[in-house]
C-alpha cells in the first residue's frame, strides 16, 4: 500500500464519499489510488474553482466534508475564491493539495510555490505530510479539524513522494467521531431572556438556526415575547417555503438595513454575527444597529442553535404556534421581468428542491416570491466571492440524494466558473440552471452611484457593461454539453421550467431580462 | 482630486497605458477615475485569471508593466495562477487590489480576507496604502519595484477610503526612471571563458538571452569555441524563425533531458537557471546535469545578457557568423495530426506574429517546425500553471502594436480561462486561436504511467478523460463573441489559417486531433 492508497483508505473508512478533483502530474498516484477506494467517487472539474465550490455545496446539503484534489499553489489559488465562501459558510471541507516530492522542492522548479501562505488565507487547519506512514493519521486529524464544530477548511499538503512511497507501518487508527456542538451556557440564556423581557428585541438567526426546527422554535419565541425574528442576508443553508417560517431577512444595502433595524433596543444573535455593512461607504455607518442597541450572543456557529432556542421556548413557556404561509405565486404570463421570473419560480418549484441563488439584481424578488413556494432549501453566496453558484449546484446535486437542484445565476457571476456545467452533464445530474441575462454588472452600476463616484465618461461605464459583445449563455451551456434554450417571455419561461423539472439530467435556460437594472 | 485619481494620474504620467480589470464595489472610485486618465485604457476581463494573464502577456511583448485591478482577496486569488506564471517570467506587473475602507476591516464583513498572505506567494513587493495622500508616492514605489531588474510583481492594496478620500497635498513627484540591468562582473566572465576554453561546455540561454541580438552573439561564441548553445524549455519570450538562430531546447521530460545533457563537462548560464526536472519522479534524478558538470552563472535575470555575451564574443574574437535557416515547412495536406498541424502553422505564419504556445502534447512538433517559419516571437508557459495562453494572447495583442497574435491552446488548458475570448472580441484584436481538441488530459495519461502509478480501474482513467461529454470548443468561442469553425483535415486547417490571417478581429479554429496522445 502506498501513501495515497493509505490516505484514501482512511478517508473512505471515515465516510468520505466524494473527491472533487483537478489533478496534475504530482497527483497521479492519488488519482490511481481512486481505483482502490471504490466508495470515494472521483468527480472531475475542468477548473479548481469548480472543485472547491462543489465541495462547499456538497457540505452544505450533507453536513459532511468532501475532499478536493488540487495541484500545488496555482491549483489552490484557482480554488481560493470559493474556499473563501466555504470558510464564511462554516462548512467542513478537506483540501488535498499535491506538491512536489519533498526532495524536489529545493530546486525551485517552475511549479514550486508558497502553498502555506496561500492556504493560510482560508484554512482553519493546515499541515504538510512528510512521509507515507503519516498520511493515515494526518487524514484523521484533518477530518476532525474540518468537522469543527463549526465546520472549517482543513488543508493537507501531499508531497508526491509521500503519495507514492510505500507505507511500512501496520498501525490502525480509530474512526474520527464527529463532535457534537455544545449548548449555550446558562449566562447567555439568561442574558437573552433579560433583553427579550425588557427591550424591543430581535432574534437574529444565521447558520444552523435557519433550518425547519430552529425556525419553528424562533417563531414561537417571537410570538410569546413580541420579539421580531430576523435572519442574516446570506445564509449557508435555509429551509424555506410552505410550512416553514420566514424571518425578516436583513436587507443587503446598508442604508435600508439601518432603517430596518432602527427601532431595536436589543438583538439576540443565534448562529449569526452582528449585522454590519457588506461594504463601507462614504457617509454611511458600517455598524447598522442603533447606537444603544444591546447585543447578546446566544450562540455562535459551533454552539447548538436548536438547544439555544429550546431553552428560550422553555423559559418563556412559548406555546405551539404555526405561522401563516405566504401565498403561492400565480403562474405569470406576459413580459419577462425580475418579478415574473420570481413568480414563475415560486409557482412551479418542485417540493424538496435545493435552490442555489447567485442571482444578484436579477433575483430581486426571488426571496419574497419563494416564501410561498413548495418547501425547499436555499443556498446563498456567504462570502461575496462571485462564481460560487454553478459549482455549488454541482456539489449540492451530488450530495442531495437525487433531489432536484435549481441554480439561479446572473450572467456576470456565472462567467467566473461556467466550467461547472460540463461536470453537471458528465455526472448527469438533475440540475436546472436559470442564466439571467441582463448584459451588465448591474449591481456595480448601482454601486458606482452609491459610493459617490461621479462617472461621466465612457471609460468607466465600459468596465461595467457586458453587452459588447453580447454573450450567448445558452450557447455556452450547449458547448459544455448541457441542453439549453433561450426564453424571452414569462410564458416561455414557465414552459421551459415545467419541461426542465420533468426531465432528468441538467438543462440550461437563458432568461432574457431587461438590460441592467431593468 | 481623490486618491484614485491621484493614483491613476501618477501611473499615466509614468507611461502606464493599460489597466486590465475585474472590479467590484470597493473599486468603484478607481473605475470612475479611469475617465480622468484617458491614456490608461481600461480593459475588462470577465474573470481575474484573464486580467493577470493579460498583464503578463502585455509585459512580455512591451517590457512595460500593465496595471491590474482586482477585488479583495478572492479577486487576487482568482488571478493567482497567472501571477505565478508572471513571477516565473520575471515580467514587471503592478496589481492594484481594492479592499474595504480602512475603518471597515475590523467588522470582518463577508469579503474581508487576508490579502497580504495571498499576495506574499507571488509578489516581490507588497504595500497597503493608508491615505489618499500616500497614493502617488506608493504608486511610484510600486512601479520602481515592478521594473526591477529583473521585472517582478508589485502589489498595492487600495483601501476604498484611500481611493475616495480627497488628496490634500500638492507635492509633486519625479518620474520613475527605469533602472538599467548591469553587466556581469569580470570574475563571471573569466569563469565562463575558462570553461569554454577547457571543457565540453554548453551556453545555456534563458530569459533576456533569447532575443535576436543575444541569440546571434551566442551563436558566434558557439562557432568560435565549439560550445553547444542551448535554451531553457519555457522562455518568457523568444525570437524565432527565419534569420534567427535556434538553440537546442532543453527537453521537457527529465529522462530525455538527462540524456541530452549527459556529455557536458560545464554549463554557462545566461539568463537561465540550472536545468532541473519539471517534476520529481520515482527513480529519476531531479538534477539533470551529469554529476561533475561545472555550473558557471554568467548572468541571471536582472543582469544584462547582451553585455555578457558581447564580452564573450570580444574575448574569444568570435567572427561574424550566420546560422543556416531551417527549411520552411511545406503546406501539408491530408490527415490532421500533430505533425501536419505544426507544418501548417510553420508554412503559413505571417512575419512578426506573436505566437503564444500552450499546446502541450498537441503541439509536440510545433517548436521544430516553427524554426523555419517567418520571423516571430514565442511566448511559453513559464510557471506551469495552465490557463495562461488565452489571457496572454489578449495582453500580447494589446501590447503588440497591431501585430497578429496566434494562440495555440490545448483543450484542457483553455478551459481554465476561456473568458479571455470575450475580451478579444470586445477589443476587436487580431488574434487567431487554434483550439486543439484531443478530448483528454493527454499529458496526464502519459504522466500516470511515468510516475509508476498502476491504473487499472475506470475511476482513475475517468479523471483524465475530457470526452464525456465532448466539448465544442468552437461553440464556446462563438458563445463568447468570437467567430469560429471546426477543421478535421490538414487542408481545412490550411484554408482556415489563411482566412484568419487575412481577417481583422479574433477568429477561433477548433482543430480535431486524434484522441489522447494520437
Amino acid at each position: 500500500m502506498n501513501g495515497a492508497q493509505s490516505l484514501l483508505a482512511t478517508l473512505q473508512a471515515n465516510g468520505v464519499e466524494v473527491c472533487f478533483g483537478n489533478p496534475g502530474t504530482s497527483e497521479m498516484h492519488f488519482v490511481a489510488a481512486l481505483d482502490s477506494a471504490p466508495n470515494v467517487r472521483g468527480v472531475l472539474g475542468l477548473f479548481e474553482g469548480v472543485v472547491t465550490g462543489a465541495a462547499d455545496g456538497y457540505a452544505r446539503v450533507t453536513g459532511k466534508p468532501a475532499v478536493t484534489l488540487l495541484h500545488l499553489g496555482p491549483g489552490l489559488g484557482n480554488g481560493l475564491a470559493n474556499l473563501h465562501n466555504a470558510r464564511r459558510a462554516h462548512v467542513p471541507l478537506l483540501n488535498v493539495v499535491g506538491d512536489h516530492a519533498t526532495y524536489h522542492s529545493r530546486y525551485d522548479a517552475p511549479l514550486e510555490s508558497d502553498i502555506a501562505s496561500i492556504s493560510r488565507a482560508v484554512s482553519g487547519w493546515h499541515r504538510r505530510s512528510a512521509r507515507p506512514d503519516d498520511l493515515a493519521g494526518d487524514a484523521l486529524d484533518a477530518l476532525r479539524a474540518a468537522y469543527g464544530p463549526p465546520g472549517q477548511i482543513a488543508t493537507l499538503v501531499l508531497p508526491a513522494d509521500a503519495s507514492w512511497g510505500e507505507v511500512a507501518s501496520t498501525r490502525t487508527y480509530p474512526l474520527a467521531t464527529r463532535p457534537i456542538a455544545p449548548a449555550p451556557t446558562a449566562d447567555r440564556i439568561s442574558d437573552a431572556l433579560r433583553v427579550l423581557r425588557t427591550k424591543k428585541t430581535a432574534l437574529f438567526l444565521g447558520f444552523d438556526a435557519l433550518r425547519v426546527e430552529p425556525l419553528s422554535l424562533a417563531y414561537r419565541v417571537g410570538q410569546a415575547t413580541g420579539a421580531r425574528v430576523m435572519s442574516e442576508t446570506f445564509p449557508t443553508i435555509q429551509d424555506r417555503g410552505a410550512g416553514v417560517f420566514t424571518p425578516d431577512r436583513q436587507i443587503y444595502l446598508s442604508e435600508f438595513a439601518i432603517s430596518q433595524l432602527s427601532q431595536l433596543e436589543a438583538i439576540v444573535l443565534v448562529g449569526a454575527k452582528t449585522p454590519v455593512g457588506f461594504f463601507g461607504y462614504p457617509d454611511i455607518p458600517s455598524e447598522l444597529l442603533p447606537e444603544n442597541c444591546e447585543v447578546v450572543v446566544l450562540s455562535e456557529p459551533g454552539v447548538d442553535a436548536v438547544a439555544a432556542l429550546e431553552a428560550l421556548v422553555s423559559e418563556v413557556n412559548a406555546p405551539s404556534a404555526t405561522p401563516t404561509d405566504a401565498p403561492k405565486p400565480e403562474v405569470p404570463s406576459g413580459a419577462l421581468t425580475t418579478m415574473s421570473l420570481a413568480q414563475a419560480v415560486g409557482a412551479l418549484l418542485p417540493a424538496d428542491t435545493i435552490v442555489v441563488d447567485e442571482s444578484n439584481t436579477g433575483g430581486l424578488h426571488l426571496y419574497g416570491q419563494l416564501s410561498g413556494a413548495a418547501p425547499h432549501q436555499l443556498l446563498t453566496l456567504t462570502g461575496g466571492a462571485i462564481g460560487y453558484g454553478l459549482p455549488a449546484a454541482l456539489g449540492a446535486a451530488l450530495g442531495g440524494g437525487g433531489r432536484r437542484v435549481l441554480a439561479i445565476e446572473s450572467d456576470g457571476s456565472m462567467m467566473y466558473t461556467p466550467q461547472a456545467l460540463w461536470s453537471m452533464a458528465r455526472e448527469n445530474l438533475d440540475v436546472t440552471v436559470l442564466g439571467l441575462s441582463n448584459r451588465s454588472y448591474a449591481i456595480l452600476n448601482l454601486e458606482l452611484g452609491r459610493v459617490g463616484a461621479t462617472s461621466e465618461g465612457d471609460a468607466s461605464r465600459q468596465m461595467l457593461d457586458l453587452d459588447n459583445p453580447t454573450m450567448s449563455l445558452a450557447g455556452l451551456a450547449t458547448s459544455l454539453g448541457v441542453p439549453s434554450q433561450v426564453v424571452t417571455t414569462a410564458d416561455e419561461l414557465v414552459e421551459a421550467l415545467r419541461h426542465s423539472f420533468a426531465t432528468s439530467g441538467p438543462t440550461f435556460i437563458e432568461v432574457m431580462l431587461p438590460k441592467g437594472l431593468g
